[in-house]
C-alpha cells in the first residue's frame, strides 16, 4: 500500500464542514522556557555512563530473538548464546544516528507533535485492564471504555496524544484487539497514538493502517505511530518486544526503548545502581534500533519506581522515583536523545488526595526535567492496573497548570508593570489599573474544574468534592462529544483492512 | 527576668524520667543535597532587584507608626508624612548587618533548628479561624483544637517547628489568646515556637515568657521566638506589626517580614512585577529591623498567590505562585539572607485531591528552592481559613517523602551496586542479594500511612479513602499522645506569669 485512498472533492468539501463544527480547543505543547532541572552533577552523569558501559561490555544484555541477535553480529556486536555484549564505542557510534528530535504526524496536521528538545507531549495512561470510576467502582475495562477514554484526550486541550492502550478492552479478543484500538485512535481522535507492539504482526498491522491513513512514504519521512518498547530487567529484551522493534524501526516508525523496572526487584536496592542498569538496558536497544534502520527516531524511555522491600508492593510517586527521574533525563541529554519518563503515578485504589499527592510528586519534576513525552499524564490509579475517569480529568487540570509554569518569568516591561507599583497608592489595590484591563484576560491560569468558590457558596452548591465535580465533568465531556472530520473512503478502507485482518485470525 | 528559674535535684530526675518515657521520634531537618532550583537568569533577578531599589527611592513605603519614622530618619532615611524613602545604597548597607543564618532555641536542645543556608524547616499551618475534619465538617477553632495540633506536630517526625497561631482559639478572650497559645506550644510540645505579632504589648509578653523558660541573657545569643511580620501590600506596614517588629529587634528575637501579596489585586496583575513590589517592601522592613538592632536574625519572607481576575477569588498552588516562589528564594539569596515561603497551599474545602494536587505544586517546588522556613507546611485548607486535621497529617506524609528527595543521588559504590548488577542474571531478581539484605531497611523511604496494599486487601480492609487512614490516625495520635517533660518550677513561674497579666488586661 503506497498510497493514500484518494479523496474526493465532496468528501474534501464534508471534511471541512465537519472540521469546523467540532473544533474542540488545544493548547500548543509546552516548550519549557525555565531552566532544566538537574539534580546529579556531570561527574555522576559521567560514572552513570561509564559503569553502564562497562555492564554492556562484560555481562551484556539477553536478546531473546534469532534475527535481533543475527543483526547485532552483523553489526559487530559480540553474541554468546542470547547474550549481546557491547563495545563502548559501537554503542556511542550508533546512538549518535538518532535524531534529537522528530515530528510525529497526526491526521489533523496542527495536532502533529514535536518530540524532543525543551517540547513537552503530554499523553494518557497506557495498559490498564481496569477502569474505575466514583459510581461503579472498579470494574474491567472494555472497548466502550477505550472510546470513552480517547474521546476524553480528543476533547482535553492539555492532552497532545491519544496514547496507547489506554485501557486493555478486555472484552475484545485478543489477537485482534490492537485494530479496535487502533482504529478507536483513528476515529474517535485526530492526535497521534502509539503503535501495539504485542508482537511483529500487530506491529505489522499497525504500520499497514498508518499507511493507509498518510500513505507509506509520507510515514518514512516523518513517524506516523510512536510505540512502547519494554525491556524486561534486568538485561534481557523478550521475542515479542524484539519482533515489534524490529518491525517498526524498519518502517522508520518511532520507538521508545524503556528499561521497566521496580527498584529492589528488578535492579539494585538503590538509585544510583538502577540507573547504571537502566542506561546499559536502554543504551543497548536504542543501538539495536539504528543497527536496524539508521536514523529511525528513538526515544530514551525510563519507567521507574521502587518496591517496597517489605512487602513487595510497587510504591509509586516515591522520592526516589523523582530522584531517578531527573536523572534520567540527564542521561537522555547526553546522548542527545528525547526522553520519555513521568506521569501522573500513584499506588492509590482511588482518585483521592494520596493519588493527587504522588501524582504530581512525579509529574512536576517530569515537566521541570523537560521530559519530551509523558506517557500516563493522566488517569493512573493503582500502579496502572486502572484508569480512572474522574482522575483523567482531574490530571489533566494539573497539566494546564504545567503548561503555564514551563513559559517561566515575564519580565518585559509589560510584566514589570512599574507604572502600576508607582500609581497604586498604599491604601488602593490593582483591580481596576490600566495594566490589570489590559492583561486580565490572560495573565493568570485559571483551572476550569478545580473549586475556588467560597466556602458558603460551595457549601450551597453541594459541598462536592472534586471527585464529583470530576465525575459530571466527565459525563459533560462524553455527552457534549463531536467526532473529529473522517474522509468516508479512508474510514472504508481501514475498516476493509481490520475485517480482513479479523478474518485471517479467526476472529 | 534575667536567669531561668533553678532547677532542683528532684525535679531534674523527674524530668529525666519523663524524657525517657516521652520520647518521640524526631527527623533530622533536610539539608539540600541537591542544586537549588532556580528559575530565573541572574539578569532577571538584577533587574527586579534594580527597579525594586528605584520603588523604594522615588515612591517609597509607608510606615504607620511614629516611633519607626523616627528610628527611620535616625538612620539616615528620608520621611515625608508616612512615607519613608529608602535610597539603595542605606538599604543595602542595612541588609548586609543581618546573619546568613542562625539557630532558633527549643526547650529541647536537641530540637533546635538553623535557620538559613541549605537547612529546611517545616512549621505548621498558622492562622485559621476554622478547622476542618471529615466527622464534623467545618467549624469554628478552639483552644481544644489549638492544643491538639501542637500535640500532632509534636508527635510527627518531619515537623521541626510547633509553629504559632496554628489556629484561632475563638473561644478564648481576643486581648490573653497569645497568653493561652504560647503556654500551649511549650506545655505540650519541646519543638520551637513563635510569638505573638497582634501589638507591641503581645510582642513583649511572648519575649517574657520565653526569658522565663531559656533566661533573658541565652535568648540575646540565639533567639527562642521567630516571628511573622506581614507586610500590608500595597506599600504599607501597619502600626500593630511594627510595634511588634521593633520589639522583637530590641530584644534580638528573630523576624520573618513577608510581604502578604494576593497578585492582581495587592500587587500588578503578574509575577514580575509582584516580585519588584515585593522586594522593596521586604527589603523596607528588613533593613529597619537591622536599624533598630544591628545583627537581629531575619527572614527574607515571601507569601503570594495570585487571585482570579474574574471572580476575585484568591487561587492557591497557581503556577504563577510557583514562579513566585523560586523566584523569591533566589532575591533573598542575592542578599545572604535566610527565606521563607511556600507551604502546602489550596483553595479546596476539604482534603480532596484538588487540596493534594495543589500543596505539592507549591511544596515541592519549596523543598527544591531551598525555602529556609516553610510555614504552613502542614494542615492549611480553605485559602488558609481551615485547618483540617486530616490534611494535617497526611501533609506530613508527603514532607516525610521530601526528607528523603532533599538527599539526592547517592553515588557511593555502594549506591553504584554493580557487583548485585553483574551477580543477578537476566531470570533472577535482587530481593535477596547481599546487597539487598545489607540496605533494606532503610534505603527507600515508606510512607506510613499511605496505602501500598494489594486492591484486594484494601478492599476487605474496608476501601478506605486515605480521608479515613488519616482521620483513625489524628485518633491513634491524640490518643497515644503523651507529653514531654518541663520542669514544674518552670511551669510554675510560666502559669504565675500569665495569670498576671490576664488580670492585669481584666480577663
Amino acid at each position: 500500500m503506497n498510497s493514500p485512498v484518494r479523496r474526493s472533492a465532496r468528501s474534501q468539501r464534508r471534511e471541512r464542514h465537519q472540521k469546523e463544527l467540532a473544533t474542540v480547543r488545544q493548547a500548543a505543547q509546552p516548550v519549557l522556557k525555565i531552566p532544566v532541572y538537574r539534580l546529579a552533577n556531570e561527574e555522576a552523569i559521567e560514572l552513570i555512563h561509564r559503569q553502564s558501559m562497562k555492564v554492556l561490555a562484560e555481562v551484556g544484555i539477553d536478546f531473546y530473538d534469532d534475527e535481533a541477535r543475527a543483526i547485532l553480529k552483523a553489526h559487530g556486536v559480540e553474541v554468546r548464546g542470547d547474550t549481546a555484549f557491547f563495545e563502548p564505542g559501537l554503542v556511542e557510534a550508533y546512538i549518535a544516528k538518532a535524531p534529537a528530535r522528530f515530528t510525529q504526524l497526526a491526521r489533523n496536521p496542527n495536532r502533529s507533535v514535536t518530540i524532543g528538545g525543551r517540547h513537552l507531549c503530554f499523553a494518557p495512561v497506557y495498559g490498564p485492564p481496569f477502569v474505575y470510576d466514583i459510581e461503579f467502582g472498579r470494574r474491567e475495562a472494555r472497548l466502550e471504555d477505550f472510546v470513552n477514554f480517547v474521546k476524553l484526550a480528543y476533547q482535553n486541550p492539555y492532552l497532545h496524544h491519544s496514547g496507547g492502550t489506554i485501557v486493555e478492552p478486555t472484552d475484545t479478543p485478543v489477537n485482534t484487539r490492537h485494530l479496535d484500538m487502533l482504529y478507536s485512535h483513528i476515529k474517535y481522535s485526530d492526535k497521534p497514538f502509539m503503535g501495539s507492539v504485542m508482537s511483529a504482526a500487530n506491529a505489522a498491522d499497525s504500520v499497514t493502517m498508518a499507511e493507509i491513513l498518510y500513505g507509506a512514504d509520507k510515514i518514512r519521512q516523518n513517524p506516523a505511530l510512536i510505540s512502547l518498547i519494554n525491556i524486561s530487567s534486568p538485561r534481557r529484551l523478550d521475542d515479542r518486544m524484539l519482533g515489534a522493534l524490529t518491525t517498526y524501526a524498519r518502517a522508520r516508525q518511532a520507538v521508545i526503548i524503556t528499561p521497566f523496572i521496580m527498584a529492589g526487584a528488578m535492579s539494585p536496592a538503590g538509585v544510583a545502581g538502577t540507573l547504571i542498569q537502566q542506561n546499559a538496558e536502554a543504551l543497548a536497544g536504542l543501538a539495536y534500533a539504528q543497527m536496524v534502520q539508521p536514523g529511525t527516531p528513538v526515544v530514551y524511555g525510563s519507567f521507574m519506581t521502587n518496591v517496597d522491600l517489605k512487602s513487595g508492593a510497587p510504591m509509586f510517586g516515591s522520592p526516589e522515583s523523582q530522584i531517578a527521574l531527573v536523572t534520567s533525563a540527564q542521561l537522555a541529554r547526553r546522548y542527545n536523545l528525547p526522553f520519555r519518563s513521568g506521569g501522573m503515578f500513584t499506588s492509590s485504589k482511588m482518585p483521592d488526595a494520596q493519588a493527587a499527592y504522588e501524582s504530581v510528586m512525579t509529574m512536576l519534576p517530569a515537566a521541570q526535567a523537560g521530559v519530551n513525552f509523558v506517557l500516563h499524564a493522566a488517569g493512573w490509579l493503582e500502579n496502572g492496573l486502572t484508569a480512572g475517569y474522574e482522575k483523567f480529568v482531574m490530571d489533566a487540570e494539573v497539566l494546564g497548570m504545567l503548561h503555564k509554569f514551563a513559559r517561566g518569568l515575564d519580565v518585559s516591561a509589560e510584566g514589570q508593570a512599574m507604572e502600576s507599583i508607582y500609581s497604586v497608592p498604599p491604601d488602593g489595590h490593582h483591580l481596576g489599573t490600566p495594566h490589570t484591563m489590559r492583561n486580565f484576560r490572560t495573565i493568570f491560569h485559571r483551572p476550569a474544574m478545580f473549586d475556588y468558590n467560597p466556602f458558603e457558596q460551595w457549601a450551597e452548591e453541594g459541598a462536592k468534592d472534586i471527585y464529583r465535580i470530576a465525575n459530571d465533568k466527565v459525563k459533560q465531556s462524553l455527552a457534549e462529544y463531536q467526532p473529529p472530520p473522517l474522509d468516508p473512503a479512508l474510514d472504508d478502507a481501514l475498516q476493509e483492512f481490520i475485517d480482513k485482518r479479523k478474518l485471517e485470525t479467526g476472529n
